[in-house]
């Protein structure tokens, strides 16, 4: 398990008290990160589903494929059951409910053209994804790491780029580089089995005009000088996000991209200003733009400022237009501005922050130890 | 695009036929493999819903998010419209519903949750999912060169893992040197940016009691001898899947290791006899399971035999219990006979077969290039 049994006995505690209020007699979670949040059975999703049950009252009970059942024995919860295969006579999530008997039963995710096929009047609700909103103690440290991991990642550019640059080198060859330092820092540190135990790191690096695409791939090309370079990196530890990202001037940056560079680090810390407990996330969101917008680059912005972390890579609540959801102690969110001049040039800076009283903590360090003048790869 | 142009504008135009059958005024498509398999835009899924809509008559519609407006242009398809932002004020699935407009439409994939909340009579409707059984011969071919490279990585196995285990090395190093092996060749024959053009390779590398489960991890674990070794791989070319996999014995295999693999092997020929046009899916994976049961493994069978491969690594139809989809000729699928004996070992082999009229084509060419008593590792 990621975290420790404690961690989910208090998870299931809490999904108990939130069905009780809304007099659910319990939820049935098919959404792996909804089942790893009660359960900490780690797996990936496949058609096969896996299910966990959490009842008002009582233990819960996880279901899955004959295929995970030693897995899943590992793991804290003492009712375990299988079925054979997908998709089988009768469908696994038919089996599930067949199981759980009768009840006004909550589920977390189900398509409609399932629903419509089994006939079944369970209720869709986010009880669980909303709980995930508020991190724990556990997880806000598991968060601090992997941040501390990407944030070592794009040291490593910042240190090494400019070297494997001036050797001929790509930007692939950029990545591989970074990707691998870090994977050996968390070798190190975390073991061996460092992947086993739900610690990543991924990333992507891009140079010049289709720095401007924002989701690109890295490819066999030579970062020129004068050019801005995007790095982008993702981290976990125990199975917890975090990102950082900074983009560097290749050799030198002329007037201009150091303007946008500053913009766009104005507009990071205009987000983590705003960022305070009672704020709504679209109000986040359009503060920080808003410093893009006067700084002229309103034409440039492609995509909001930031998206929920945590079990997964990106998750709700969204920093961005139509959520109305209040800021609350201990949400965790990335914080990514971004210009993007299609022909010409991109722009991404990124952090990780955590909401407090009385003002954001940032657990990603690399952009406010490295200002933006010095965030240059020397040739 | 994966492919060419004029592969998608059939695959539009197989649709169009099929929504006239179905007196369908269109379907929007959402599922990632779907939205690939009609337009060609390749991308990874996430919060910010991308749909391509087919009308019965005229030319389909790209829907993306504004961060993917670059990328979504360089496809065929004219017609791109894009949104700012998820959430947004509303949500982007039913703004596509909305530039859509009236009508008839069926759509491949939506939730009961957002259903109830769009209020929305879209007909839920797998069409796409089932025009994708039947590979064309774009398909087949990308196909066929993914089984090669699948080979490959376990030809590396096989002439590289017994030097690794002589010299201490373990699970993960066996896997990382024949996946290294692989991407290299894959570097040299599709190009420095092979990965940009959907190819890839993963795998996995397990022994001794680890072996039973089927769904573990490779670990630093130093393979012992007379232990089978697990290697299962997985390759795609051009974003198209295919398997292959081998158990191989350590240095030397008992006689009862040598059954396991001898009965492993003949359920492996049992599925690809049984693998007939005009046969139902869950026929061929009744006759192979069979075949362990005869030769007393009934109790150490934990899944299916296959699952069908294209676009997604697993996709529907399944040959598995409760599918009784009728093979058709080009329909694409995986063969995994495994046998899996908790606390002791396990066996699992892997073909890609396509159907055929006359009997299967195998593109995985290992297991037949390499009996039995030849998958050992000399130490």
């Amino acid at each position: 398990m990621p975290l420790g049994e404690n961690f989910y006995r208090g998870r299931v505690a809490a999904i108990q008290a939130a069905l009780a209020e809304e007099s659910l007699a319990g939820i049935l979670l098919l959404d792996a990160p909804n089942v790893i949040y009660a359960s900490g059975f780690s797996h990936i999703a496949s058609e096969r589903p896996i299910g966990c049950y959490v009842p008002q009252a009582g233990a819960p009970v996880l279901f899955v494929p004959l295929l995970e059942l030693e897995n899943a024995a590992a793991c804290w919860i003492g009712d375990v059951r299988s079925y054979f295969e997908y998709p089988g006579e009768l469908h696994p999530v038919a089996w599930m409910l067949h199981e759980i008997g009768a009840g006004r039963i909550a589920i977390d995710s189900l398509s409609l053209g399932l629903a419509q096929r089994l006939e079944t009047d369970c209720l869709p609700c986010d009880l669980v994804n909303r709980l995930r909103w508020v991190k724990q103690p556990e997880e806000i440290a598991q968060i601090e790491k992997a941040a501390r991991y990407a944030d070592f990642c794009l040291e490593s550019v910042l240190g090494g780029a400019g070297d494997i640059i001036r050797g001929g080198g790509t930007e692939l060859d950029i990545l591989r580089a970074c990707l691998g330092d870090t994977l050996a820092k968390m070798q190190v540190e975390i073991g061996e089995q460092f992947r086993l135990r739900g610690a990543a790191v991924v990333g992507t690096v891009h140079s010049g005009p289709r720095a401007a695409l924002p989701h690109g791939s890295p490819m066999a090309r030579l970062p020129q000088i004068g050019e801005p370079l995007i790095a982008g990196i993702g981290a976990s530890v125990a199975g917890y996000h975090a990102e950082s990202g900074a983009t560097f001037a290749v050799g030198d940056a002329d007037d201009e991209l150091m303007r946008a560079l500053q913009t766009a680090d104005a507009c990071r810390l205009a987000a983590t200003a705003a960022l305070q407990v009672g704020a709504s996330c679209e109000s986040v969101n359009q503060a920080a733009l808003d410093v893009l917008r006067r700084g002229g680059y309103g034409d440039f912005i492609r995509h909001r400022i930031g998206h929920g972390m945590g079990i997964e890579g990106h998750e709700s609540p969204w920093l961005a237009p139509g959520d109305n959801t209040i800021l609350q102690e201990n949400m965790v969110f990335s914080n990514e501005p971004g210009i993007y001049r299609p022909g010409r040039d991109g722009i991404r800076l990124i952090d990780s922050m955590i909401v407090r009283e009385g003002g954001a903590f940032v657990p990603s360090r690399f952009l406010s130890a490295h200002p933006p003048e010095s965030r240059v790869l020397a040739l």
